[in-house]
């Protein structure tokens, strides 16, 4: 039996571009990721909001240092507006984030949000008082599948304990903080990540991705570019519209318009694993880039294109990262979402030849 | 001295078309409104977080019956991004509205969100079990000005409070509901409505606009065509960045395209109040239709013109509303917002000759 | 009888802020503008496609130098895209102008456009050799009513006629260049333009206006914050659908983000003119500045709000001035578009009291 | 040696979903598709302006009848603006197609509108007269590698000849019409198309794409999931910024609200080819529906998925079938772009494991 691992250990194609020391977000300089995972309650007959609890909270702090007050350059991507995430607005409008990102899951929304402001408060006395009010960014995924979403089981300090726990990588992945619950392709999902080292004429920068993964009917699963999903299909459970959430950070000097299109640009790795963006899913890029505001040397437009390559790498990589890590997850009226059948699919992998016939 | 009023009342004029019985929203066949208005700790040497509260909740029920299972199309326009409402994107991507909308302060949008979002389960046993989960509305405006902002005074029931309350017209303006501690032109500002009568081929529709009027300068306002601000300008208290929600709803069959572009008219009314969409104004307007959805017998978009007449008169006169109705009100810190002058306004009116030179 | 004139030498009031030497575009340093007015063949009888000729070009060249070399930072606003204009995406995707902008009417889009490309291949012989294509940005009004628009009268050598008659101002207004056929509330429109002084932390920019004024119906028209259009509607001829361009220029270091941001409040001040941007308006307003690109030192976005009273202000006035300049002209099949009624409306304008009655 | 031939007859995997008939855009019931491929004056050492001529135009008609008086719902995605198509705004703006679609090199985009205003004057002598004017579509890719560009060769009757040309399929792709000289992976470009049936509830639909294929890099080619393009790189001459051109149409019922969300799903279909949509990159996508207007029966929207599905598998094959019809051209200045190296392709595609290292 293969153990859960990374495709990159296996030796898959996962693009062009070096990779950091951890192949997570935290290879961006001063990032930190904190999770809290919400796991109990597994009596799986338990009525809807008295458990199981599957579920979670991710917190995401792109900078060392008080965002409040000095915030970085940011661009958001809508890709598919399905989603009830907050904060989102504003960024389109303002190119920035002065707040840290959190991930849960959708009916939670409301409880991390009041956390996030709890955090903003405390840590800003001026808030409300003599200086204007702050955004906050909660985003989310629907886990109903396997979790009791309307037990409404992450509350405010759940988000703050993900702020607290913060730290440094490396991260875990799969079945940990708001992926606790989360399905990817009909299949067991949650928190992937990885990163890419990008040369641009003036240094080396790094591109760190996480994603929620949380979409996707299994029948159009593509891995490095075999359609491994067609042949696993038939083992699919049922089918619930989902969501994707991408964040991206960089340390490289990119003004808030650059940072918008590159976001637009994760949605091209998202299509390497397959995902035909649909109806009922709410996907999202936010790219945040960490180089100081003041700082206006920013890289010229035509410097973009290795940037893009290294989003479109990353994205897809971090889905894959999620699926590969996740694991078989038991949850709500007996749900069961199992994790991607690694043995079968490193030989559906190795056995495709495009299709081609034999000659 | 002259009691508050509405313009209307005094003869101002306000545009060319007919307005409803009421001149609120809910002349919209259907349409219910329900404020929560909070007003205690006056004490304004109070430390912050302990008072005064002067903020509140409004509801907004565009049409009887389940939103959930049978939504409305809708369409919304971000017309300058500086806010932190709840639910944009969710409405850019399917044109529709699937829950009441909730007015409130920034800092009380979770609260206020987790009281929607029990409201909808509690409505709706299938979200979240066998349904997918919902998009909710929160829309804000900062009311730091005068009232305990940090101190998050709205709480979850009082959502659910304001939904109970709400019911047909008129309806309260000036300081209600999230329109207690608003600031607008630096004067007292708050709720506001107004509505228009559309003529098309096929009938007579009514088009109602509801205004949470907070922000602008006081040395831009202008009423009814006339400067007043510039001459009052002197008198103005200090300015904090602020807001304007603009909430339109029509019983007219127009499709979610329509609606949007409706709703992209709503800041041509804002302008005609002097407004010129500073950087930290959060101006938002939603714009709704209450028509059956499975309905396909759309207006003709060259049927369009009359609708955003009817916009752009209803937007200008809510803020006015909004404005003439509100009154002087002492809040955090010894902060006091002052009514419009009434009498000195109506006074630069009478006597305003367009700044013609004698003849 | 009064003669053609500007409202501000009237006395009219347009706004606080302070205007350039010329109160048009040219204020701005280094702009320049140039019109060819093409006014022939005046039999109305003459079938379609055989005059009368009422058209023409205007072209503004915002910088002196090589534009394709030396790009300057722009952005744009579709406040209603019904319109033909060239070069739209162009910007909204890169943020830069890098051509100069040419007016003109709707079916001799392409004449100009193929006069332009000329224009740049003359002037940079590396475009499509060993450089990239170029962007072109012709922008255009419907001027059917007055000009036989079918006969195609403008020819690409009249674009390069204006480009090189483009001169400093102060420049003509009214029935000139793309002007010459244009209509505007049913009355003549044509050019117009005006500009204001902008005084910010570290000095005093100029921001320039010229709007080429073919839109609204005489009802709708206010001037001054008196509704005119009211008192002066039962004289209107027939109302088509028609359009408004406005190309705003300022010496101020802004960057594309924000020139975007500016470009979307040019229909505030669309909106003090009464216009509702009606479905068949092709309402579009293109921002540049002419601060050198690599200039890093952007105002802060708090330092904008002056600039967009700025844009608003010199948005209405340029729409007022077209209407003030133009003179009463006959055209296609007899159709006559008569000039405001400078004395009527000065007289309505001077007896209006806000629609207050007498106390 | 292998012949050119499309890759679906050798077999390589290219989606789950049926094709129709011709696997092309002309499988849509009354589509019509005409080229005008420009090929002469080969000697490549003839001044700029002087030749090679290596372009072309190509017209799309979507559907038989007088589009002008009977348009169809469209709705447009713009991946990435750097183009100079024109027609797109007035598209985003009102939802709809009312002329043919005309592709061609940039710098003959104005000679081609010229020949399209001319055809839509000709058919419909009320425009300019008694009705409005025309919205034109004409979008446009650089050729400027092979093709004497400067030179604009490409007449207005040339687009005249396109339209009277267009016919039923199955239709010529690789080097025909607009394609004769594009560029795409730095190998030899041109037009491609493909098909794909969607079943629905009601009925089967026919949804065909058209591609402009003169984007991107040989490192980052992908056919049927394979990275060719990495190992193929060596080869490569030298990459000039081009761009993509999607148009697709389909028969079913769908609002301008859908085809909207369907074109933005095109990218995803560009992203399996391994584009990562370059900075210099005009990447557009243009989507028809041929169903009658006054249809109110429009899909739901948790009917679309299939239909996004279609959009990004016909977008891939389309690219890919460019790339496998092209043919080694040489043009301008001895440059030459060499046909996609067949045998060399399949043979990597045989080989592929995934990268995989053997077990």
């Amino acid at each position: 039996m293969v153990n859960r691992s990374a495709p990159r250990s296996l030796g898959l194609w996962l693009g062009q571009l070096p990779v950091g020391m951890f192949n997570d977000i935290t290879d961006v300089p001063g990032v930190k990721v904190g999770h809290v995972s919400l796991i109990k309650g597994s009596d799986p007959l338990a009525p809807p909001g008295k458990g199981p609890v599957r579920t979670g909270v991710t917190a995401i702090i792109p900078r060392p240092g008080n965002l409040y007050r000095q915030p970085c350059w940011a661009g958001i991507e809508v890709i598919n507006g399905y989603g009830k995430s907050i904060g989102v607005p504003f960024i389109q409008e303002m190119g920035l984030l002065n707040c840290p990102i959190l991930l849960t899951n959708t009916l939670s929304v409301s409880d991390v949000a009041h956390g996030v402001v709890t955090f903003m408060l405390q840590q800003n006395p001026e808030i409300g008082d003599d200086a204007r009010t702050s955004n906050i960014v909660v985003m989310e995924c629907d886990d109903s599948f396997l979790n009791d979403i309307r037990g409404r089981h992450v509350k405010p300090w759940d988000a703050l304990f993900a702020l607290q726990r913060a730290g440094r990588g490396p991260i875990s992945q799969g079945n940990v903080g708001a992926g606790v619950g989360m399905s990817c392709f009909q299949l067991k999902g949650g928190i992937g990540s990885s990163s890419r080292l990008v040369q641009s004429g003036r240094g080396i920068y790094t591109l760190g991705m996480l994603a929620l993964a949380n979409f996707g009917q299994l029948r159009d699963l593509i891995i490095s570019g075999v359609p491994v999903g067609e042949f696993l299909a038939k083992q699919a459970t049922s089918y619930i519209p989902g969501s994707l959430i991408l964040i991206g950070i960089t340390d490289a000097p990119l003004s808030r318009w650059q940072l918008t299109q590159l976001a637009r640009r994760a949605s091209l790795g998202m299509a390497r694993t397959g995902s035909i963006s649909m109806t009922g899913s709410g996907d999202f890029c936010l790219m945040v880039s960490t180089a100081p505001m003041e700082n206006c040397h920013y890289l010229s437009d035509w410097q973009l294109d290795e940037f893009f390559r290294a989003i479109v790498e990353a994205t897809a990589e971090s889905i894959w990262n999620a699926l590969f890590w996740a694991e078989t997850m038991e949850g709500r009226e007996g749900n069961i979402r199992r994790a991607l059948p690694l043995e079968k699919t490193l030989q559906l992998i190795r056995n495709w030849k495009g299709g081609l016939r034999q000659s």
